[in-house]
């Protein structure tokens, strides 16, 4: 088994090292969560400072033009794009994700129905167009789920749901206009094959759309290569953003400057401030954006993708990978050996089919239902991580993201061995570890 | 003409004039631009670094229990809702403006199709109603009009424009499924008759759906008095949330767990946290909401309102409003006795149809075009105001926004000489004030 001394070797060796020394991480934490919200690298507070207190507090209203905040959408929404495969000008950084995929969702289904003769002259989808059918599956993440039987119901369509991803090639029948995938899965950690589906959704006739909330900034991604047709993803994840940061939008180049997209604001307008009536769409990804911008949040994630910055030098994203699959396969390699037959993994071993996280779920060597309060043991004991609690269908999992910009093959060590001990402990049965929060 | 002495004495009796030392104004500028975005409250910056670096920073994924992350957009909401006449648990703190028109909008049509037996039995609107319109106004905001012209693109109906407001109440024909009006207009400063309207919408069969980006916090506004449906609005001008902070929408409790809005996101899930597949949403104004909120931005937002708390012992909305009307009451007489011939009064005289603005368009008594280079040597000069274009159907014009939150009398007066100052030594011919930005 691998020993500390080993991780500390791995570490001391580790190209990416000096990228930790770029965030504030809280003593005495091993930090598992960054596939939920990433760690504050150390200089964000000090920009988001300037943006209030002198780009707000004394420029006031024109830092529009001096501090370039009304640009500063595709400014990082350019810094991302390498991040995905995409080109300059390909990306904007607005809105949530939830909205994004709306604008993505409701422009692929336009031209879907302009490929098959449905829509009116205008562009819009007609009702019902012949491809009637998003297809995704069940385990999607909830949201995107929503999203799409919401435009469902607006358009007369259906949303088809398959249970495993090996039946979505088969699933891709004539009657599917869009084919809506979370490329990393945020519960099991499972990677889709972007390429290869991608290419079976345009063999099918029907257009891809990707999530890239679980991917961007932890697996490499190249939406270009690819040939996908719209992305949409989140920056507080692997992106270390800040909560709730804005997230992003990409349309292929040759599908942006082709149909409206439902959400047509002012800020995707060809020319904003002639405050015109009647709605222009600018030209390329600028026509994705709708409305006035957090700048606040919208500063801090710019200031937060210095550190990538900083990764490219140093390997980029498949040097980010490769400890990425290292840091993972460690503590897979760890929990099999130190918590032999008590844990089920979860995430697929092969590593084509894995992105940055690691879930188990408890065996029948485990009590029943144990698995929320193992959480809550390994976050007293400073390793956090988190709960997804299971279903009919699926089991109770704990769930850890490493993060290769700032976790240690050291972290790694410890934090199986925490496991180790709550289990050893049998923690999980102490109370305060047994009650629910309302949210996680 | 009233002096300085006598507008220093209106000061000093001012009853809300311990309101301005919460703000950071910057040294020597008049700040006439609040009614685009509003001034740094002092206490803001601390309380974005503290959830910077203790929320975000130290406490991570545990904020959003421990710090209340996720009910933030409720708490601003509640915060927001004595403002506009609504009531606790009626408003969200949330996305855009626009992107809160969208769905106001979509669950109005929603529910006039409903009215007409033209909806499916899910809600949905059926395409087309019978009543296909939405009316408005040619001067309403330009991203008012862009979202319900992509609304309209998408269901098959039409928007139909007024030229002037007394033009509505005879265009709200059996057609009308919408009236959407902003309650003060952006450019010009009048303000409708809310109730009136609202009134005069529901008799012909129509819902009415309010913006009030440039009402809330600038004058009494009562949704609930004027059986209003829907209403949306910034937070960024008068309630001084910071640069693209987020908006805010409200549905009349009627209303609010009817339809579906169009933009059902995991935020606004009945149990967002079950990570279930099917949407469910959530009772009240919590469907409103889509996607993850930017928290950073929205704390600017939480404590700038503060504020507001400030005054309500001061005497609240109305005592704001009386000083709103003394502000623009006095600049107005000072313009007209200082420039004498030289502008037109553009916003109303009358005080119920009067914002919290100031709008002059130059007479033939200054050359032609010279409105964009007044504004740019007030700017030189301290005076902060901004410039509007004019068209075929509308002038150019100077706009100045009048805060009173922050503004003294004493600062009225010295931009009204400013102004005064401008013409007689004619710096608007200079060429450093008569180069373009591209943004304003």
């Amino acid at each position: 088994m691998t020993t500390l001394e080993h991780c500390q070797a791995l570490d001391a060796r580790d190209p990416l090292r000096p990228l930790r020394d770029l965030f504030t991480l809280p003593a005495g934490v091993i930090y598992l969560d960054g596939n939920s919200l990433g760690v504050l690298p150390s200089h964000v507070p000090a920009r988001v400072a300037d943006v209030v207190t002198r780009e707000w507090g004394q420029d006031l209203i024109q830092s529009w033009n001096r501090a370039g905040w009304f640009d500063l959408p595709r400014r990082v929404g350019d810094r991302i794009a390498p991040l995905i495969g995409a080109g300059p000008g390909e990306v904007t950084a607005t809105d949530t994700t939830s909205i994004n995929l709306h604008k993505a969702l409701g422009a692929a289904l336009a031209l879907a129905a302009q490929r098959t003769g449905d829509s009116a002259a205008d562009g819009g989808p007609a009702s019902p167009p012949r491809r009637r059918t998003i297809l995704s599956e069940r385990s999607n993440f909830p949201t995107d789920l929503y999203i799409a039987e919401a435009l469902c119901r607006q358009h007369g369509l259906q949303l088809a749901l398959v249970d495993a991803p090996q039946d979505i090639a088969a699933r891709l029948a004539p009657d599917v206009a869009v084919l809506m995938l979370t490329h990393v899965n945020y519960r099991t950690g499972a990677m889709h094959d972007m390429a290869a589906l991608t290419a079976a959704a345009h063999a099918a006739g029907a257009l891809a759309v990707w999530d890239l909330c679980h991917s961007v900034g932890a697996v490499p991604v190249d939406l270009t290569a690819a040939q996908a047709d719209f992305a949409v993803g989140c920056t507080y994840k692997y992106l270390n953003g800040g909560p709730g940061a804005p997230a992003f939008v990409w349309a292929h180049p040759r599908h942006v400057s082709q149909p409206w997209q439902p959400l047509a604001g002012w800020w995707g307008h060809a020319r904003p401030f002639a405050f015109t009536p009647g709605y222009q769409p600018a030209p390329g990804i600028a026509r994705y954006q709708c409305g006035t911008q957090p700048i606040i949040s919208l500063s801090a994630l710019d200031a937060a993708l210095d550190v990538f910055d900083a990764a490219a030098p140093l390997g980029g994203m498949a040097a980010l990978r490769a400890k990425s699959l290292a840091l993972t396969d460690l503590f897979i390699a760890l929990v099999e050996a130190l918590c032999p037959g008590q844990f089920t993994l979860v995430t697929p071993r092969a590593h084509g089919q894995r992105g940055s996280q690691v879930c188990l779920t408890p065996t029948a060597a485990l009590p029943a239902g144990c698995a929320y309060a193992i959480v809550q043991a390994l976050i007293a004991r400073g390793v956090i991580g988190d709960f997804r609690a299971g279903d009919d269908a699926q089991p109770d999992i704990l769930r850890f993201g490493f993060t290769p910009l700032y976790l240690s093959h050291e972290d790694v060590f410890h934090a199986a061995h925490h496991l180790q001990g709550v289990l050893q402990k049998q923690e999980y049965t102490r109370p305060e570890f047994n009650q629910r929060h309302a949210v996680t």
